[in-house]
C-alpha cells in the first residue's frame, strides 16, 4: 500500500487536474434517498453550511481584536475581502477543480465538466430523484465555505504588514487552486481516501492547509516592525480589544458545531442523526478540554491565567477534534482537546524562538492541533491507520507549504507584500484605507 | 391590463381595507401537505424567522457604530424600541391589515377577521391538517420579522438627531399600517400579483419601503448640525466604531440567508428543498458581487478601498437578489450584486449632493439596490415583466413616500421631531438617556 | 397532596441520590416514533441546544459590557471557564445525577447508572428504533446547554471582585450538583412533577437556580469597594460598554426561543412543531412587553429612559414566559412579559436599598421574574395550579439558596473570595490575568 502510494502521490502531484480524478470517476455509488432523508439532510446541510459561513464572522472578529487599533479597520478589509474572493473563485475555478468527474457524493451536481460560466448555471439544480443525498445548491454552500475557512485562517497570522491587493491574489490562489486540488485527494473518493486517510471535516484538509499557508506567509513576510528586539527580547504588541477577539472565538466554537457536523450527512438519514448528535457532544467536550488545559497551563507556567492563550487553546482543542468527531466518547473528546490546548501553550513561545509573528497565533492553533487531530483521528476511527494518518498530513503538508511558499515569494518580487517601516508604524488603516476603526477614542500614542 | 392596473390602483389605495383585499378571497388554494412536508416547512420557516429576527441585531449593531460614540446608546435604545413597537403593533394591528381575510398561505391561521385582542388568542394555532403547509405560529414569526426590517432600515437613516418618542411614533405608523397594508398587494395574492409584480423575498416589498420611509425622515428632517458647512463642503462625521459595524453588516449578511431562503417555502417541500439551496447560494454570491464591485470602484474613484462603502456594498448585493434568487444562475446573481454595489458607491454622493443625510447609507443601499433588484427580477424570473416590475415599483413608492411624508411632518408638528442644536452638538445620550455608551473612555471632545 | 409533598420534599433533600430518583423509574414510557419524527426532533433539539449555547456568548457579551474596563478580561475568563466546568462537571458527574435511571424520556442514553468515564463511552448512542424520540446526543447536548445557563446567571451578579478559583469551584458545585438534582425534581418525572408543578422550559428550574445562587455570591460577597458610600448614597460604576451589552442582551433573546423552544419536542412531532411556532410567537411577545415596560416605566419614574434597565427589562419579560410559552395568548404572553419588565425596575432599588451589589442585575431579571413566571404557569397552563407552582419554586429556592450560602461561606473560609481593596481598586485584568482588554485606549483613570 505504501509503494501503491509513493506512485500515486508522485502521480497526483504531477498531473493532477487528469490522473488523481480519473480514478475516482467511479468511487462512489449513492444510495437513492427518499424524500424525508432528503428534506432532512438538505436542511441539516443548510444550517452546518451557515453556521460555517458564521466562522468566517468569527475569524473576522477574532483578528480584529487581536490586531492593534491602528490595523483593525484594514483587518476587517482583509476578511471580508477574502470571503468574497473565496466565494467568486470557487464558484468560477475551485468547485471544479475539486469535483470535475462524475460520481462525486452528490450526483448530477458539478459533474462531468468544469463548471466555467455555463456549468454555474446548474449549480444548484441538485435535482431530488437523481440519486441525491441533499440538495446541490446547500452542499455546495457547504463546500464553499469549508474552502473560505482556509483563508481566514492565513488572514490572522499574516496581519498588521500585509497589503491588500497582494493578500486578496494570495486569497484567490487558496480558495480556487490550492484548497480545492488537495481537498479532492481526500473527501469523495480521492487517493488519499484510497489509501485509508480518514478526515471527517478537515483538522487537516482544511486546518493544516490553512496553517502551512500561514506559516509560509509567515516566513516570506517577515515580523512586524518592532516585535522582536535586537537584544533579543519579543516584545508582546498586545491586540486592541479583547471582547472582540472573545466573541470572535466564540463565534468560532459557535460555528464549529455545523463545521464538524455537515460532515456527518449521509445517504441513511437515521445514521446520520444519530451521528450528528455525538458530534455535537464530541465536539462541545474537546473544546472544553481545549478551555481546561489553557487555564490550568498558563496558570502553572506563567502563574497568571492568560485569556487570549486560553481562546486559542479552546479553538486547538475543537481543531483537534475535528478528525473524527464520531467515533471518540465524550470523555476521549475532551482529552484530545486538552492535548491540542497544551500543543499551543507550548507552541506560541516556540514560534517566538525562530522569530516568526504569526500575530493571532493561527500556525499552533490550525497546523499544530490540526496535526495531532489528524494523528489522533488514526488512533479513534476503527477504519484509520496512524501511517496512512501521517502520510496524508505529510502529502498535503509539503504541497500546501510548498506551493504557498513559492506563491508568497512571487508575490514579494512582483509586486511587494509590505509597507515601508514609517507607513507600518503609522498603521495601515490611515496609509491604505484612508480612516480610522475607532475614530473618536484616545489612544495611547495619541496621548 | 395597465388598464385594469390603474384603476385597481386607484381602487386599493381609496378602499384598501374592503376592496382590495377582497379580491384575494380565494386566490390561494392550498393543497394539503404531508406531514413530512408539514415538519420541513415549519422547521424551514422557523429557522428562516430566527435568520431575520438576527437581522435586527445587525441592523443595531450597524447603526450602533455608524454614529458617534455621543449618540450610540441612543440608537441602540432606538432599533430596540422599534423591535419591541412592531412586535406589539404588528400583533395587534398590521398582521389583521395584511392578511385580513380567508384563503391566506396558511389557513385556518389569520383568517376571517381582524385578530384584534380576542383573535390573537388564535395566532399560532395553525393546526395540522387544516391544509397548512407548516405552523401558524412559524408563519406569523417570519411575516413579523419582515415587517419589523422595514423600522431598522429607517432607524439608520434619520440617526444622531430624532428623538425617541415621534420615531416610536413612526415606528408604530410603519410596522402596523404602511407595511402591512401594502404587503397585502404583493404577497399572498393582492392585486400587484394580479398584474403579474414579482418579488421573492422583498427587494421592493420590504427594502424599498424602508428605504422610502427613510428617505421621507431624512427630507422632512434636515441633515445633522455640522454634517453640510456654508462652503458647500461636506463633513463626513466618521462612526465610532467600525469592527461594531462590520460585525452588524455581517450579521446581516448571514442572516439573509434567512430572509431569502425563507420565502422559498412552499407546499412541495422537496422543489422547496432544492429551491432554498439556490436560494443560499445566489444569496450569498449577490453579496460576493456587491463586496467586489465595491472594493474596485472605491479602489478606482479614491485610490483608497473604503471600508465603510464596501460594507454597504455588500449589503446592496443582497438587497438586489431578494426579489429573485431563485432563478438567476450564481454567476448572474453574482453581477446582480456588483451592479447594487455600485449604485451605493454612485449614490451615496448624490445624496451629499442633494444635501440629504443619511447617517448609515440606508437609501442607497435599501431604496437603490431594492428599486435595481425588482427591475432585475422582471429578467430573471421566467413570470415577470419589466413593466409590470416598475409598476409596482412605482405604486409602491408613491403609497410609502406620501404616507411617510405626510407622517413625519405631522409628527414634527405636532409633537417636535429634534433637540435643539446645543444638545444635539452634546450628543444625545447624555441628553435623552442621562449615559454614555463608553463611559471609561476618553474621546477626542474630552481630551 | 400537600401532606404527601411535605414528606415527600424531606425525603428528597434527605435522600435524593436515591429515594426521589427510584420514584420516577418507570415514570416515563416514550411511545416509538417514526423515522420522520426522529429527524424532526433531532435537527430541532440540535437547534435548541446550539441556540442555548449561543446563550453562553450572549453572556459574556452582556457581563463585559456592564463591568469597568479594567476587568472586562477578567468577566471574559469567568465565562469561558465557567462554561469550560460545566461542560467537564455535567458530562462527568451532573448528567449521571439528574437522570440516573432507566426511564428517562430518551431511552438507551443516560440510563442505569452513573456513566463516570466508562458510562461517558455510550453518552450519545440513543439509537433509533430503541424508542428514543430524538438522538441521545442531541438530548443531552441541550440539558448540557440548560445547566451551563445556571453558572453564566452567578458570573454576572458577582463581578468585579470574586476571584477566579473559587468562582469556577462554585461555578462546578452548580453545574455538577445543585442543578442536576434540582432539575431531577421537575423533569423526567421527579416528586414536584408528580405534584403538578409545571415550568415548560425552566423559569423556577434554570432561572431562579441561577438568581438564588447568584443572591447568595451577592450576599457572602458583600459589594464592590466604592459602591455604597458611608452617606448611604448609591455610586452608579457605569459598565464599560453598551454596545456589548446590548449585543449580549440580544443574542440572549436570539438564544431564548432555542431554550424556550426546544423543550416543546415531543414523541407525536406534528403537536411539537405547533407547539414550536406558539412558543416562539410568544416568547418574542414577552420580550417585547418587557421592553414596552422598561421603557414607560424609567421614563416614568426617571424622566429618561434607562437602556441597561431596558435591555434588563426585555430579558425579564423572556425570564417570565419561560415557565409556560405554549399555552398563553401572544397579547397574554405580552402582558406576562411587561409584568416581568415591572419587576426589574421595581427590583433594582430594592436590592441597592438592602445595599447587595448585583453587578448586572442578575437577581432581578433572573430570580425575581423568574418567580413571577413560575407563578403565572400556575394560571395559564390548563394543568397547573398556583399552589404546586409556590410549593416549587419555594422548594428549589429553600434547596438553592440554601446550599449555595453555605458553599460560598465554605470557599470564603477555606480559600477566600476576594482581592484586598487596592488590587479590587486597580482592577482584577492587571492583578489576575496580567493584560488590560482594551489596551489601546485612554481611560478616564489614565488620563
Amino acid at each position: 500500500m505504501l509503494r501503491n502510494l509513493s506512485i500515486a502521490a508522485v502521480a497526483a502531484l504531477a498531473v493532477a487536474p487528469v490522473g488523481v480524478f480519473a480514478q475516482t470517476t467511479a468511487a462512489q455509488a449513492v444510495a437513492p434517498a427518499s424524500d424525508t432523508a432528503f428534506l432532512f439532510n438538505t436542511l441539516f446541510m443548510l444550517l452546518a453550511g451557515l453556521l460555517v459561513m458564521w466562522m468566517a464572522v468569527g475569524f473576522t472578529m477574532l483578528e480584529a481584536g487581536f490586531v492593534r487599533s491602528k490595523n483593525v479597520a484594514m483587518q476587517i478589509t482583509k476578511n471580508i475581502s477574502a470571503y468574497a474572493v473565496a466565494g467568486a473563485g470557487f464558484l468560477i475555478i475551485g468547485a471544479a477543480l475539486q469535483n470535475p468527474v462524475d460520481g462525486w457524493a452528490i450526483d448530477g451536481f458539478l459533474s462531468g465538466t468544469a463548471p466555467g460560466w455555463t456549468g454555474i448555471e446548474d449549480a444548484g439544480s441538485g435535482a431530488p430523484g437523481q440519486g441525491g443525498v441533499a440538495s446541490g445548491g446547500a452542499s455546495f454552500f457547504l463546500q464553499l465555505m469549508f474552502c473560505a475557512t482556509t483563508i481566514s485562517i492565513v488572514s490572522g497570522a499574516v496581519a498588521e504588514r500585509v497589503r491588500l491587493i497582494p493578500f486578496m491574489l494570495f486569497a484567490l490562489a487558496i480558495t480556487s487552486v490550492i484548497y480545492p486540488l488537495q481537498a479532492s485527494w481526500s473527501w469523495g473518493g480521492g487517493f488519499l481516501a484510497d489509501l485509508g486517510f480518514v478526515d471527517h471535516a478537515g483538522s487537516v484538509v482544511v486546518h493544516t492547509v490553512g496553517g502551512w499557508a500561514a506559516l509560509a506567509g509567515v516566513v516570506i513576510l517577515g515580523p512586524r516592525v518592532g516585535k522582536f528586539r535586537a537584544d533579543g527580547r519579543v516584545n508582546p504588541l498586545p491586540g486592541s480589544s479583547l471582547p472582540l477577539s472573545a466573541l470572535g472565538a466564540l463565534i468560532l466554537w459557535f460555528g464549529w458545531f455545523g463545521f464538524n457536523g455537515g460532515s456527518a450527512v449521509m445517504a441513511d438519514a437515521m445514521q446520520g442523526a444519530v451521528d450528528i448528535g455525538r458530534v455535537v457532544v464530541n465536539t462541545n467536550a474537546a473544546g472544553v478540554g481545549g478551555v481546561l488545559a489553557g487555564i490550568i497551563l498558563t496558570r502553572a507556567l506563567y502563574s497568571k491565567v492568560d485569556l487570549t492563550l486560553v481562546l486559542n487553546c479552546g479553538l486547538a482543542g475543537l481543531v483537534s477534534i475535528t478528525a473524527d468527531p464520531v467515533h471518540a466518547s465524550p470523555g476521549l473528546a475532551l482529552i484530545i482537546g486538552a492535548i491540542g490546548g497544551a500543543i499551543v501553550v507550548l507552541g506560541v513561545p516556540l514560534l517566538d524562538r525562530f522569530r516568526l509573528d504569526d500575530v493571532v497565533g493561527a500556525v499552533p492553533v490550525h497546523l499544530g492541533a490540526g496535526i495531532w487531530g489528524g494523528v489522533a483521528a488514526g488512533f479513534v476511527n476503527p477504519e484509520g491507520s496512524v501511517i496512512a494518518q501521517l502520510v496524508g498530513i505529510g502529502l498535503i503538508g509539503c504541497f500546501v507549504f510548498g506551493v504557498s511558499i513559492v506563491m508568497w515569494f512571487a508575490l514579494k518580487l512582483v509586486i511587494g507584500l509590505r509597507f515601508n517601516p514609517e507607513v507600518e508604524a503609522d498603521g495601515l488603516d490611515l496609509n491604505e484605507l484612508g480612516l480610522e476603526a475607532y475614530p473618536d477614542f484616545v489612544g495611547y500614542e495619541d496621548a
